[in-house]
């Protein structure tokens, strides 16, 4: 993680304030930065040396408790473990509990087994039961990114009784602009905007009041459908219930932006055949780093072997003819990026929801199209230079397979995302690696084929 | 669009009503479903054929007003445009004057120049400036996003009057839970959340309580720039100033979340050299898709013309050697996989703000380790097939041909963004398409270099 520029002069200070001893400047410091901000300093020194994680350990000692948990909230797995390692059960405990119960339960995953162990024995009961619950959620679904800490109000309150309760909740709560109305069973029975409470007649019963349809997600939704909610409804926070509608936690909108950063990210480099990252790419170890990139591009190197074997069957042609070599790169490329262009729609498009999977047939009419014509075009910028390096024949030979391979190339590039989803396989699976590579062996074919045609009868 | 499985039943049912032309049930219907969906039915019925105006428009007309205010907010601009279109300027003006000031300032956006100025001419004087004011900031901009409709307290308020003042905006703000306190120039003073205002004693300053050190974006600032503060600081909306501090608008999660969304479509289209779509590619017009694909394409037959120029310089390599050419598809192939892999990796890093233009030495150094031991794995995978293919000295030739293509092509396309950005370029126009291209041509001297030098020694 790269410092932004406009905390550097503000690191200084604070080293500054640290090497000088001087407590008092250091809050002060401290206190003109926003716990975002000071989240990032601390990243970045502990991502600095041996020295760094005292330097991290003595800024956040600047801290009161409050903040102190915030800025902790703001770290990356690995930099809280390294606090957290670094630190006392006893304090480690006090922050746990400051705490927003989303962030505790990420920063308590993180810990190692004997750790946790030891955290929990020294819990309260319900403590205890709550985090493990939490804890116990697979990554990537609602339950993992949700947190605890609503607003819940029991049906059958009044408006004025209910405001109170928001006020009495106010410091703890993740947000406090959206009430959620559960029944004596637990179970979710409608929600209500702090808007709208603010303006009902304090008298008025909160049922009467309600919305009763709640948009809400289960607790093992997938968080890319979480987040996809959340933005189509523009709302604050979703509630997430169990399989028997009880209300277990909500997302709340920072939450939900996070998560579509992260995905979007994912999908980035899942169009480069990389698999998902655990961390930024700066910070990532460079094992997984390299265990993530090598896998599709070993099975790539054999997928590529079907190209050789193109060529091996040609060879004739090839021995006959050496110039045709010239423009096998160029061909094979343009298809390749055709069809990777063509793929890439089609996942982002599926990936956003602005494709379905029964729109295929409309789409492969607009690709047969669109392909067609960029075939056409490519072609026509590369026929005078097969004029000029082989003669008519070549340049034909060259056109023609350049049409052929960008439309053969595409329309298989739109199609291979719509044959993974149907096959259970993640669309995104189809990165331009794989399609470039597939587009390499059938241009190879189309390529010689046509020479092999077209030139042994000149 | 596709639209969603849930709602085809929901589409069913409000056909029938319409052809029964049951307006009761239809009301009932429509009562049923939330603005978002309707948008997406009524989104569906104008893509259709052309009965489908008529059919949207006897679905908005079964709204009340505020609601149909609401789904035309949730249509895409042509939509919105076709609808706009049959409508009447008395009908128009009353669903603008309804709509929320970033969606009518869109809405207005799409009309053409004459119904915008027949429209301009029936409004008061405060809204026709305002709508003028807010329809001029350039698009991508803080402006082009923000609202106008949110709640500002002047100094010197007390609580209870302040609180008094969030029920009175409450039906029209686009949040009332943030507000901002502006200075008798209309400057933003400072901030406060309706939470902290609750639970403040009502007898209390607005200035005394409120945070002055407000997190603010300049109306002219790039807006993935103030999507990424507002999902940094976790921020329900953020005030937008113009030059001279003066509070103009307010930019809300929602539709940061839009922003994050869109700006990531845009990076992963870019990284497949398709141009910025004006919208989801199962609508975009054909003729602006085949040109936002065509322009690289072109541009890189020619930049491929490298790779055959350097097979021109080896032909009697080659000829000499035919069996060699099976290996050049996969040894370019590799290269340029592996070097979209690192290009990718650094656009995304860079557009996430994971990676600085001053982390690059560490960056480098880091790619040349894990390329190295790419290279290295890939040249153990494929030196077999070289032996079977053209004995052991080909093996050598084509296993430390794919080392150094592999080290090459990762470190050049890690690199690229770097350069790109250093001379004022995006860094996202390294795409895959423009790294393979430049990876090719190298490729094709790496590999026939060493074949030459080690196999005319044989």
């Amino acid at each position: 993680m790269s410092l932004d520029d406009t905390l550097q002069p503000h690191r200084a200070a604070l080293m500054t304030a640290l090497e000088e001893e001087d407590g008092e400047r250091l809050g002060v410091l401290l206190g003109e930065l926003r716990s975002a901000d000071i989240g990032e300093i601390v990243e970045d020194a502990l991502g600095e040396d041996e020295e760094g994680l005292s330097v991290a350990l003595a800024l956040l000692d600047g801290l009161h408790l409050e903040r102190r948990a915030n800025v902790l909230g703001y770290l990356p797995g690995e930099e809280q473990r390294a606090v957290a390692e670094a630190m006392e059960d006893k304090a480690l405990l006090l922050l746990l509990e400051e705490m927003g119960s989303d962030e505790r339960t990420d920063l308590f995953k993180v810990l190692d087994e004997d750790r946790r162990e030891a955290l929990l024995r020294r819990m309260a009961h319900r403590e205890r039961e709550e985090l493990k619950r939490l804890a116990s959620y697979e990554e990537g679904t609602a339950g993992a990114i949700m947190t605890s800490d609503y607003v819940a109000i029991p049906t059958g309150m009044t408006v004025s009784r209910a405001l109170m309760r928001v006020r009495q909740t106010a410091p703890d709560a993740e947000t406090v602009y959206q009430l959620y109305i559960v029944d004596p069973e637990g179970r979710l029975a409608g929600t209500l905007s702090l808007r709208q409470l603010m303006v009902a007649r304090p008298g008025a019963l909160i049922d009467d009041l309600m919305i009763k349809d709640v948009i809400s997600a289960s607790v093992d939704e997938a968080q890319e459908e979480v987040a996809r909610t959340v933005a189509r409804y523009d709302l604050l926070a979703l509630p997430v219930v169990d399989a028997d509608q009880r209300l277990v936690g909500i997302v709340t909108h920072d939450d939900a932006m996070d998560v579509v950063e992260s995905e979007a990210t994912e999908d980035i480099h899942k169009g480069m055949s990389i698999g998902a990252l655990e961390d930024g790419v700066s910070r990532v170890p460079l094992w997984s780093l390299y265990r993530k990139r090598v896998t599709w591009l070993v099975l790539l190197v054999f997928g590529n072997l079907f190209s050789g074997a193109g060529i091996a069957y040609f060879e004739e042609t090839i021995a006959a003819q050496v110039a045709l070599v010239f423009f096998l790169p160029l061909l094979i490329g343009s298809g390749g990026n055709a069809g990777a262009q063509a793929a890439t729609l089609m996942v982002r498009g599926m990936a956003t929801g602005d494709v379905g999977v029964k729109d295929w047939g409309k789409l492969l009419g607009r690709e047969l199209l669109v392909a067609g014509s960029l075939g056409l075009t490519m072609a026509l910028a590369v026929a005078p230079i097969g004029v000029i390096r082989g003669g008519e024949a070549v340049a034909m030979v060259v056109a023609v397979s350049m049409i052929c391979i960008v439309l053969f190339g595409s329309l298989l590039g739109m199609c291979l995302p719509f044959v993974l989803d149907r096959l259970g396989w993640d669309p995104a699976t189809a990165s331009a690696p794989l399609v470039t590579t597939v587009i390499d062996a059938s241009g190879v074919v189309i390529y010689f084929g046509f020479a092999t045609a077209i030139l042994s009868g000149v």
